[in-house]
């Protein structure tokens, strides 16, 4: 059977260069970087090396860049380390609605801590209005927060816009660039960040492997406190393997961007004209145009999202209903919450995101199977069977168990 | 020319058979273990045995190990995250002098948070006095954590004692295991312990995974907030290639643990018995039985420690000073400090950490290269021309820079 993996938002096949760069640090190279003899040197070189190619994609300085071991690290160490290391500054920490959960959950966190949160709407595409920013932003703001383009939907903020009303605020302006950091060109002086997110294991590199940049003078108290790896920013055994790979994704990244990235774009554009054409009631959410060109999310109405993915895993198509950091949860999304879907529509909801690997057949397959997948799953639907029978559409109203399906298991 | 890497505290190869179970999970098996498609549930499975082989280590229930990127990680949170989830019980901490920098610095930065720490003395073997504890615990304190092995000098403590004078207090105890895991035999129920730290990267497994075993019912803030990984507790895509290289070590680890360890036991043997006949003035570190099977650390009196590191690296033996977080900082150890070693002795130790792959060939060539070295090295010592002029060692007055060679850049 053909497999069509459309997961790559959740994680991506590691990039048979990646793998070879990273085989003689599993293998004979496999010392220390802290270590002071041949070995540990060896790895320290090949820690610098990585550095400087990370920092590179985003043509940032390469002393800037903290080694983290994911995104969701990034976001931690940046939200909480400058929150910590401000706080005689000031206590409020303003960031949008739809950011990734590690963004969320860590300003929940300090919200129980005595931080003032507050978070940003936004419209129906998923932007954050600037004119919100500056209503919103105070004396005491020590940090905005904003995604520099959204995971589930694509939306592409408008950084440099976002990043200069927080400076005039005299806030420090991080984005999360887990999504975009590989797919879009980033400049952290262009885009005016003084913090940035990102992670290899959506790029082609490993799992293992993340990275913060944060503008020289930046203070930051450390999440994982210990040794003196990372300039005493992030103590632990620095993962060699995994950041000689995400270096070396980076370095492919940069140098194969815009191929990788008009190719991705020409197979999004056939997923979002061609399937509508072939399902009816499918709704394409985020921007039309301000967004990721690896990024499809459509909500198909009438269909329960459970069963869709899994009878398009049964055809060997690898989609997910959205956040892989949440998908488990079977919870509605945020973010379609965020931009006001239908709860009965956004269950529903399809993302797929492309990689540089996905092809013209790969999309064919795709056209092929989806649209009677939905035609049998509708079938088996009583708000279809009542829309066809009234041509009325049934209220999802506070009975409705879309939300919550599963507790998560709270800490 | 012959290598002899003798830094395992540091690093360890990986074992070849830990490196096959890796490999699908680094080519084809790349998928997100929190997604629902196929891929993911082979991560997803992959993940859930990986965590019974690492419980099974320890003889741990399966469900209450949580996986990190490190040892490092692993003692921040247990520590930091018991901490912040029973400050309303109390604020006192209790740990020793001799703990790795990932204790010691979380604990540190408790301190700075309002929390109280105490640090127990060891006496000249590096060993935690059971009464000391006794007389330090109070009705707040809610935390001791103390080592099972020392990293540096590889003292094993009396753990079952240790934390049941905790437990009669009302405390929880906590015990960094990440020089032990492996070596020798863990029971996290003989030992009575409620949270123990390990990690892969020292038991031939690779970087990058790390583990905390927490008994039920014990409430952790987490660090990583964010998706709803590890129960919750640690958010983040889960690093499957670490994490299934991981269990397969515990597993070779478990089968293969007294093999190993009676292998070890005996170049170890050797090394402390025969290099003292060979070198003059040197001198075991740690205790002479309550001591890790792979551990040798001598201080070999009238040389400098980082000219006999280099000299034995260009022989092809890699050895280190101390503890790989600390060994670029040029500090003289803590432990050492704490077992009070003269530190005019103290700055000529030499750590060697066995492994199973070390051989009687390799002890029969350090035992041939190394006093040539040391002879060499105290040719150009002023104090070994000293004592032989005099008979006499000189005082390591305040003038001394064995300490603070370099300043770590704080954050």
């Amino acid at each position: 059977m053909k497999k069509v993996y459309l997961d790559n938002g959740s994680a991506t096949k590691i990039d048979p260069r990646v793998f070879e760069a990273m085989l003689p640090y599993l293998k004979e190279d496999y010392g220390n970087a802290q270590s002071m003899h041949s070995l540990g040197q060896k790895a320290k070189d090949a820690l610098e090396n990585s550095r400087a190619a990370v920092a590179g994609l985003i043509n940032a300085p390469v002393n800037q860049i903290i080694f983290t071991s994911c995104g969701s690290e990034s976001n931690n160490l940046a939200i909480k380390g400058v929150a910590y290391a401000y706080k005689d500054k000031g206590k409020h920490i303003i960031t949008s609605s739809i950011e990734h959960f590690s963004v969320l959950q860590a300003a929940k966190r300090l919200g129980q801590d005595g931080y003032e949160i507050t978070y940003l709407p936004v419209d129906k595409y998923g932007i954050v209005s600037p004119d919100e920013l500056e209503k919103n932003i105070r004396k005491d703001t020590i940090l905005v927060s904003i995604q520099n383009a959204n995971p589930e939907i694509g939306t592409i903020q408008d950084i440099k816009k976002l990043s200069e009303i927080a400076h005039k605020a005299g806030a420090l302006f991080h984005t999360d660039a887990v999504a975009s950091a590989g797919v879009i060109p980033i400049d952290v002086n262009e885009l005016g960040v003084d913090l940035l997110s990102f992670a290899g294991s959506t790029m082609y590199g490993p799992k293992g492997a993340g990275a913060l940049f944060y503008k020289k003078g930046i203070r930051l108290v450390p999440l994982l406190d210990g040794g003196i790896q990372e300039s005493g920013r992030r103590a632990g055994t620095e993962n060699i393997p995994a950041i000689v790979g995400f270096g070396k994704a980076c370095e492919i990244a940069k140098e194969e961007l815009k191929t990788n990235s008009e190719k991705m774009a020409g197979l999004q554009k056939r997923l979002i004209n061609e399937l509508p054409q072939r399902i009816q009631y499918i709704y394409l959410n985020g921007h039309p145009e301000m967004r990721l060109p690896n990024n499809v999310n459509f909500s198909v109405e009438f269909v329960e999202g459970e069963g869709m993915l899994l009878f398009l895993d049964q055809k060997g198509i690898y989609v997910t209903s959205g956040s892989a950091c949440t998908s488990r949860a079977l919870k509605m999304s945020h973010v379609l919450q965020a931009i006001k879907i239908d709860p009965a529509v956004a269950q529903g909801s399809v993302l797929m995101v492309l990689s540089k690997y996905n092809t013209d057949e790969d999309i064919d397959y795709i056209l092929n199977e989806f649209p009677p997948i939905v035609t049998q799953l509708r079938n088996m639907s009583p708000l279809y069977a009542h829309f066809l029978k009234t041509g009325k559409r049934m209220e999802a109203g506070p009975g409705t168990d879309y939300e919550h399906h599963h507790e998560v298991e709270d800490s």
